[in-house]
């Protein structure tokens, strides 16, 4: 099997996880948590989302959290930002890297981002000049690539197209999401396959959610295809969106168990990884449903029987 | 990737799976699921254990159920048989195929059959002569190929020597278990392509279990090596006996639903196979565990707020 020696995870749960959580977490044990997290050996967090409040409550400390947070060397701070006023406040907290995003699927563009994917475009190129002019590097999220809720199946060629004009723009990373967790091995070695073609020497994350469980199966063929940056949320924090309450982000401690096995390296530490999951738990006040934090959960019910 | 064109599913669920419910189901629901089981497509149905009721009371009634279900032709419905005496009852019942078992690793051998693995040979060596007496087809589970609850890390010289034992006695299948959910693809590839290479010409079947969340990259990593049959629990039935309330035998609709997306044949039909898991969940009377059903349960109560 021809895997990766390393892979990167980039951390979500504090923006794609708790945006999903229907409770609002306090600002102090969001800081808490990300302080916790920077301590795991991730490399990368997302930290939250400066969207405006309205649309995303659980996220409207976001300049208050992104401020507080003790940054460590080494880790990248990342904030979702979908428009120059979002960029504004990005910039007053000083973030690292400024993520826009759009979707591959014209409904879900429209449904999420309320312009059609040619009018998001002009938005999406000023934040990045204006983030680029601020020295931030800038990630480009793809939503729907493998799917879409409205449409049902994404063509490649439109994933292509929305995917080169982001790079046109000069995003540093590509991100693609299989936004509403359909896909499978087959299907990401097809699009995958396509995407090396078009971008060769490009950075590309894959960004799985495992809805439909086959999340893990998805980034061992990424892996055997050459792609080692993931993005993943922690006890699979958030769910998903569409089917609430089913599973949301591939689970960052599930990934790292297969990884870890598998002896790719990523830096990150196990056990402080599943005591930072064990903090943002006791939080929301019910077991996270990744596979580590279900074992961890019954095991202690069982003791305590 | 290189993939077969056809999977077999055997569903254990009626035996893997309801032996580690903590409830017992009424005799005659089980009978109707696997009536309804029978309709779905599938062609192998592990439907009950011939073990003593004293070590699982939730299959005590093997004998009733095995006699009275509607058997359907081109199925093959198979019991467990631990011993003559439980071989006995499943010929009484004229079951299609016997499975006997035993594990790759002492302690777990001890502590499952309460025999050395050097005492197990001839009590199965009697049963699988008996039965092959009788005409029926045998299959041989090996249990904790992948690693033990109480040992840990189990050698591939131990699992080929246990497994050409049972081959030599005359079974027709192996099915290798890993019992306690810790494999990862990259293990599964190792052990695989010893075994390959020690049985060429021989049936093998994979029992995965999903307790870490790593069964579909497993089944994936299993099927580019080219092995194409799969023992599978529908929705998550049973969990984890190890970790009560953690997710037991990869279910059978994820593996369906990633199998049905890549295009490789197994004959189930998805929707009839998801309402079977829904007859079964109504009389446990709680939310199977796998990705689909919890989809489907989730999409119910969206719709009822």
């Amino acid at each position: 099997m021809n895997l990766p020696e390393q892979v990167v995870i980039k951390e979500v749960g504090p923006r794609d996880g708790l945006q999903n959580e229907p409770q609002k977490i306090p600002t102090d044990q969001k800081i808490e948590w990300i302080n916790r997290l920077s301590d795991t050996g991730l490399s990368y967090i997302e930290i939250t989302s400066f969207v405006h409040p309205k649309w995303i409550p659980q996220l409207a400390d976001a300049l208050e959290v992104a401020k507080s947070i003790r940054k460590k060397k080494g880790i990248t701070y990342a904030a979702l930002v979908p428009n120059l006023k979002g960029l504004e406040r990005a910039l007053e907290a000083d973030i690292d890297e400024v993520s826009v995003f759009m979707s591959a699927s014209e409904t879900h563009n429209k449904k999420n981002i309320n312009k059609t994917i040619k009018d998001t475009y002009p938005v999406l190129e000023e934040v990045v000049n204006e983030a680029k002019k601020h020295n931030k590097s800038v990630r480009g999220y793809v939503s729907t690539v493998f799917g879409c809720p409205y449409e049902g199946e994404v063509s490649v060629d439109q994933v292509i197209d929305v995917s080169r004009r982001l790079f046109d723009m000069g995003i540093d990373e590509l991100s693609l999401g299989d936004t509403i967790g359909v896909a499978h091995p087959k299907q990401v070695e097809e699009v995958l396959l396509r995407i090396k073609d078009e971008f060769p020497n490009k950075s590309i994350a894959l960004h799985f959610h495992d809805t439909r469980g086959t999340a893990l199966a998805n980034c061992l063929t990424a892996m055997q295809l050459g792609f080692n940056t993931f993005d993943a949320s922690l006890g699979g924090l958030g769910g998903c969106p569409y089917a609430k309450g089913a599973s949301g982000n591939v689970a960052t401690d599930d990934l790292l168990y297969m990884l870890d096995g598998m002896g790719i390296e990523t830096g990150i530490d196990f056990q402080k990884l599943l005591d930072a999951a064990g903090y943002i738990q006791r939080q929301i006040q019910k077991p996270l449903p990744s596979h580590q934090m279900q074992i961890v959960h019954h095991q202690k019910e069982s003791e305590q029987e």
